[in-house]
């Protein structure tokens, strides 16, 4: 697919990472931001002196072809890539790899990983791209005082099957974004799912940590993507019948829909896919004040016209990402395969005006021509779309010069929203003020529901050096407690991993935990599979 | 609300049940029919004569304000309202009758039921409006050898709060369909859920069955407009957040949602509601052929216009519902709140043109009108809305003149339509000349999702005095059969119960089986709730 090669210590391809003089240029204009601190570039790590402690686990011999113990490709799956991960990678902080990467390449090598895992008293993390930015794909000593395996799983990579009259493929759970959309475009297919993560991270990832994709109202989670699922459990495996619809009783797959890989391996998945898109069209609405912007984004959700792209960015946000300087940017979009989309434009734009909006750039518009390529993204749409898939990058140059980066998400009722968006900014700033003086906060909407929005949140302050992860938790604590005590979730679409396990477990009744740890000692009664995910501990 | 009363051995009101004379005339219209048969009509039931044995569990003294034994509430809780119940009922079979009705004041009282059965070693069926297809609402005497009580919600019956910001209502599990819209519409509010039952079936009962909503295509099942539910199961009361989304783990509701009382009694819950419809435009396609249909509704269903009403109906449900005569008729809708809809009427016919179809009646339009009520329904779907609330009480008429009459249905990919339906309605029209000599089926589609269609037959055929029963156990079977071998679903919306529950078990794999085993012994280890329901009995 690309002679790139992946990062082991940040984000996304090696290629990419900021070099050392994009990083110095960094740290000047954030010293314009917050005066008097040490922006001084730390530099990238060299694998050669992070010295792992060798395997404490002997590779097992029928599984010895899947294997790897090279200390690149163990430290690589030691973490995600959340801001706490990254800042201990950058410092050379491994103190607790896996003990070897396997990387099954197909499903009888994954049901013979857990046999021998079982065996062995070894701990099982699953590992598709490792994008988690929420600690889902590593192990703390505590977790896994024995010793843990990573399993890879993007060797299983394919799309094994189109059903194109109905709308569905058969994919691989270790399947990459862009790998699904090459071989489904072969067919004039696409399953749409555009996660930021969508280079680096994987359809079982997406499914086991129930991500959020592109399309910002209507069925746009993988959940609502899906037919149905293989699930390799240390209990047998789970299959489901591809339908479009059961009242069969409790849905099953929907148990495994952010299981997170502490109840089963996702080894496929029947996805629901469309034809190409054809018709696009969009603007960027602005708005004088964040207020009507969040009204008129309200009253979208609520209409029938379900528009694909309907971003709400803050004041800040659109500095930020598109150096527009703004009361409330809404980026909103509408495609479709096959007709027009100008009646649901217009109906759109009028109920913005109504809200005090302004679309000073118009609409752009592109419909396909015979023999072409269906359209690429236009307008407002693809700037936002640039800067969202650039953000990463940025975040581990800005962690390589001092700067506290991180961003959170979550979902709420529209009449929760005023209230959690004040607490949210207040504490967080007074969390960031108490600790390291200084630091800003800017929120925008990721999706949108007919009862609440998803708002995400970015944070950036100085940090000091040696303390980033003690200052990263207590900033986090802040920002975790505001959003549970209003009405939030602690998640949207980041899911729970060990981050915010604690908070996921409040957030349930008792009953509910109980629930959930039944279906676990049911299916993994070993406790194999990821632990410290989803139940607590044994 | 009302003054009618409820027939306590039959569907909905007693003074809507059909009179002798209006049976007499439908016998009549099925000698033409089915030529030779014996269609004399089977008087009514009289209550007076049934004779139901006592009660063998003594009334719960601190529970006796609550607690019915009279013969007739505890023979209206005896069964739901399918073929089979009420075949039973019009022959006076009430051979195991509940000991006693208990109607529930508030959560509290559920909460002393379930103490108490699990004390006394009673089982309980919650039972919601009574309108269950698949003997969701009854038990045997397998089931509750040491006796069982209905547990009727009705009494609990009021929208609790309303929050018009967000768009939702806290609502109890008692309330039936009218109550929910008549407390809804003082705040210009509703649901928008109109399953064929509404009148006599109740939140709990439609979001523990999974029920089927209004809209042909979106989000209209129940559960895509639940919010957050409390649910009081004998391990304790499970209650989850508000949310409009959220990433926080798998879905408890999701695991409520389906579990036909088995594994907890749904107390409230927050639904999704909405302004009351202003806009609506519908208009009747016909085609000349079936296929040409199927065809047009897969588009439509693909497309992005997501239309209100989708129904298309073969030659025979347009014959029987709508006196039409044609290929296939497609009954087609859009409504709004708000905006009109023009442009999603227009491209929808055009796709249907496209497809052969043709709409001689036109399009019939209505929109709202200052200090107006909003508008009813009208054109088309007004006439197929009026035939489908009346199809109870007719086959209430017809099984009083010895028809059987059944439907059931299913849902499955667009790519295995074709073969679905060939095989179910050769297996039935098989299986019913093998035993009766003669029978009609017909299909309709009640909903679409872009992968597939929920198919509805309906099955009509003369059946002989003393076997209906029996003669029922044996079409039913050939279809569940037949639904199964090519892939549908044993249910779309009419739930499992009892008449379902084989194949349901099929339908799963061993590893799901145990996954809702490990969860109905964790919530009810003593198996109290709704026996031989869910779960295979213990």
């Amino acid at each position: 697919m690309s002679d790139r090669s992946r990062n082991w210590w940040g984000w996304g391809w090696a290629e990419e990472a900021l070099g050392d003089d994009e990083v110095a240029g960094l740290a000047q204009m954030v010293r314009e931001r917050f005066a008097d601190r040490d922006f001084s570039v730390i530099p990238a790590p060299d694998i050669a002196e992070v010295g792992l402690a060798p395997p404490r686990v002997d590779v097992p011999a029928a599984l010895s072809g899947l294997v790897r113990t090279d200390d690149e490709d163990r430290a690589r799956h030691t973490y995600g890539r959340a801001y706490r991960d990254v800042v201990r990678a950058v410092g050379g902080e491994f103190a607790h790899p896996p003990e070897m990467v396997i990387r099954p390449g197909d499903e009888a090598d994954v049901v013979s990983v857990l046999d021998w895992a079982a065996e062995a008293g070894v701990k099982v993390v699953p590992y598709g791209g490792g994008s988690s930015v929420v600690g889902g794909v590593g192990a703390t000593i505590e977790d896994a005082p024995d010793g843990w395996v990573s399993l890879d799983l993007t060797e299983m990579d394919r799309v094994l099957e189109i059903d194109e009259v109905s709308g569905a493929a058969l994919i691989q759970g270790g399947a990459l974004g862009p790998g699904i959309e090459a071989q489904l475009k072969a067919h004039g297919q696409t399953l749409r799912f555009f996660p930021q993560s969508f280079e680096f991270s994987t359809l079982g990832g997406w499914l086991a940590t129930r991500a959020g994709g592109h399309f910002a109202t209507g069925p746009t989670h993988i959940d609502d993507l899906v037919e149905s699922m293989r699930v390799v459990t240390p209990a047998g495996v789970s299959e489901s019948r591809r339908l479009p619809g059961s009242g069969a009783g409790p849905s099953h797959d929907r148990a495994f829909l952010g299981s997170e890989g502490a109840l089963g391996v996702i080894t496929e998945g029947w996805m629901k896919i469309r034809p190409r898109v054809g018709w696009k069209t969009s603007a960027g609405v602005e708005f004088t004040t964040w207020n009507d912007g969040v009204a008129a984004a309200r009253e979208l959700a609520r209409s029938h016209l379900q528009p694909s792209n309907c971003r709400l960015l803050d004041a800040g946000e659109a500095q930020l990402s598109l150096g527009v300087e703004v009361g409330a940017l809404l980026v909103l979009g509408f495609e479709s395969a096959g007709e027009p989309l100008e009646a649901w434009m217009q109906q759109a734009l009028e109920l913005c005006f109504e809200h005090g909006g302004a679309a000073p750039g118009g609409v752009t518009t592109s419909s396909p021509t015979r023999d072409e390529e269906p359209v690429g993204d236009a307008g407002s749409v693809e700037a936002w779309r640039s800067a969202f898939m650039r953000a990463p990058y940025l975040r581990d140059g800005l962690i390589r010069c001092g700067v506290l980066i991180e961003t959170f998400e979550t979902a709420c009722v529209w009449s929760d929203f005023d209230e959690l968006h004040t607490q949210v900014t207040n504490d967080v700033l007074s969390a960031l003020r108490g600790i390291v003086g200084d630091g800003q906060i800017s929120c925008r909407f990721t999706h949108l529901y007919p009862d609440g929005p998803a708002p995400y949140f970015t944070v950036m302050a100085p940090t000091r050096r040696g303390s980033e992860v003690a200052i990263w938790d207590e900033v986090k604590t802040a920002a975790s407690e505001a959003i549970g005590r209003s009405g939030g979730t602690i998640t949207h679409h980041h899911a729970v991993g060990r981050d915010h396990h604690r908070w996921a477990q409040t957030q349930r009744s008792e009953v509910q935990r109980q629930m959930l740890s039944a279906t676990k000692e049911r299916l993994d009664p070993d406790a194999l599979l990821n632990p410290g995910v989803l139940v607590d501990r044994a």
